[in-house]
């Protein structure tokens, strides 16, 4: 196990009704004057805006609004919600949503109190300050309620990458599973999907001694794969929502990553994926994931056949444990497609003869050097072969 | 699943020589001066004590020091080392110790800012505000070092109870397993033990659709299954250890509890052996969980089934399943008899014809009402018919 910090000081209030505890919570952590991100219209219609504002109210809060957040969200409501916070004197910002909402909240608390671009931090520059930052998490998916990091597409050149800093980790974050039930069918796979891809790269590492950690891991995973499927199958099933909420946090708090080396392969090759396509990330990764599994098995045959016999059921074959660790890797596959996702570019959206431009913005784009990957080094050649895998 | 809350904000520094650190730490979160608080010589012998003082000069922290603390912790060096702080105008409590330590320094820093008796905290007074505390963990066992809790025993009349509040819980902990490799054996089970009994008390649950929290159990007893005899056969195994100690901050600071009722049942009873035989309590759990587990298992077979088949590797008896759940404790007994924990009260040092009194005790000390139980409801009678079993 390597060295390492675990800081997760997020205050995480989950239940039915949790909303309506908002105010309370940013009072707590000292917001008097907040910025309300959102994005479409479902948190309006829900009435769920509604009793936020009446939440803040009700603890004499001021507030402003910005709605608007698309999924992928762009750097340009960044701008404008940093000039908003800036004229307003806003101290806190509130975002209502999923991860694309607080993705673009963070990006505006880091930059209201940067003198510099606030894309800066998109570059590489840590995080050091920013406004407190709570939200109302509409979605389980992105893990970004628990996080120090966010993902930001620059318009410009829709180049899409992501910033990181303790200082934007929210404050707190409010998990009503409840808002959950009425997403649509594939948004809640997509989420399910990301959830298990933010299991997965950090189940392949390269570190050894590692029990307790892969043990963590693999027992997201289990839920995953019992409760994902029951939710596509009733929407309404709020204890199987409530599972997989908590499970998404647990995933990408690092309670699960800690000690070890992780990989990130395939939210990099995705990444390409959604920010020319605008498809959900979720998707992109559910096509993605099985084809770099199967890329990078043989770095590691161990590995894949262990997930395999500890998650998905697999029989291990001592004699050929290639063999398990294949059928671990396309039982995996057989769940995302079973709850909706796309199995391979056409599904997606995505084209072939785009390959090349993917592969060279992936490891050239915004100072690469031309390889990625953390548990098997890639090359531009590699990535078109996976690419190429997907179609 | 229940509605919650979870918070755990402290900072963990986990690694080799993370001890190195603790200077920076303590100016990280505004100490200025500090007690050091540990317990026998040990940590003086083992150089540590010097390589944290010399952590805190290079700082310019200055510090007094407070040793002497025994397991069980006493409320007489509580109230000596509250002098020492207001006398002193110490600003920060740093534990150098396994959890008596921390538990020690909990008391210490609660009662630094409070006008009464310490003592009201641990007949159920919230703690709301105390000096910040940090640690430096020995021992792989009580969880303190992530945990809200102290545990005391009042000198007087060796009534040993616990204490809570977010205002106690380290602002951050050091965690290096090589610190843990000088342990006796029996020090290092007991320690494995507790760990076990945290996860376990937290699996006997009323509630249903708990699976996210199950299966995080369930990956921590795994962890433990496969690490603890390791370190018992090789004291030296720095990743066995390494693992075991992040299982054990993990198993307490509640990532694993939210969302469903807890027992405690086996806490409370052993509570009342070690406070009066003065025994390890670790040991005192490797006798009682058994009993305990035995006596309460009809309540709620398939739950003991569930954690027999997930955890122990048994086979489920579809037909019989109370033989599978009691294969699942036995197992679990055969594990800590083997790594050197005793199995009764002979080999604990209790004796027969204390059971009266233990069981008034439990049931009717401080304040409590007759009952106790979280999973089940258990009388004086009951309680004594689980002592006897422990004999």
């Amino acid at each position: 196990m390597e060295n390492f910090s675990f800081y997760s000081p997020t205050f995480f209030e989950f239940g039915k009704e949790a909303e309506n505890k908002t105010g309370e919570l940013v009072k707590r952590f000292g917001g008097g004057k907040v910025l309300i991100h959102y994005g479409g219209g479902s948190v309006v219609r829900s009435g769920l805006l509604d009793r936020v504002k009446d939440s803040l109210k009700k603890e004499g809060i001021s507030f402003v609004e910005l709605g608007g957040v698309k999924p992928n969200p762009r750097s340009g409501l960044v701008y404008e919600g940093i000039d908003l916070c800036k004229k307003e004197n806003v101290d806190f910002v509130l975002a209502v949503g999923g991860g694309s909402t607080i993705d673009s909240s963070k990006a505006i608390a880091a930059g209201v109190v940067y003198d510099g671009d606030f894309w800066d931090f998109y570059c590489g520059k840590y995080i050091t300050e920013a406004l407190p930052v709570g939200t109302i998490l509409t979605i389980a998916a992105a893990g970004s309620e628990g996080s120090p990091d966010s993902v930001i597409t620059r318009e410009s050149d829709m180049m899409k990458r992501g910033a990181s800093g303790d200082a934007i980790r929210p404050k707190f974050s409010v998990l009503n599973p409840a808002l959950t039930q009425t997403l649509p069918a594939f948004q809640s796979a997509a989420g399910i999907t990301d959830i298990m891809a933010h299991l997965y790269e950090r189940y392949l590492t390269n570190s050894t001694e590692v029990e307790v950690t892969d043990r963590l891991i693999e027992a997201l995973l289990l839920t995953m794969k019992h409760e994902g499927p029951r939710v596509i199958e009733n929407p309404d099933n709020y204890e199987a929502r409530a599972n997989i909420m908590w499970a998404g946090m647990m995933a990408h708090n690092n309670s699960c990553g800690v000690g070890r080396s992780q990989d990130w392969t395939s939210h990099d090759i995705e990444h390409e994926l959604s920010a020319l396509y605008d498809v959900a990330h979720g998707a992109g990764l559910a096509v993605t994931m099985p084809a770099v599994f199967k890329y990078v098995m043989k770095h590691n045959i161990m590995r894949f056949a262990q997930v395999a016999v500890r998650v998905w059921g697999c029989c291990m074959d001592f004699e050929h444990p290639e063999v398990t660790a294949l059928e671990g890797i396309n039982a995996f596959r057989s769940v995302l497609i079973s709850i909706g996702m796309p199995r391979n570019f056409g599904e997606l959206g995505a084209k072939e003869e785009d390959i090349p431009v993917l592969a060279q913005n992936l490891c050239y784009g915004n100072g690469r050097d031309g390889k990625i990957g953390g548990f098997v080094t890639l090359t531009k050649g590699d990535c078109e072969e996976i690419y190429k895998m997907m179609v």
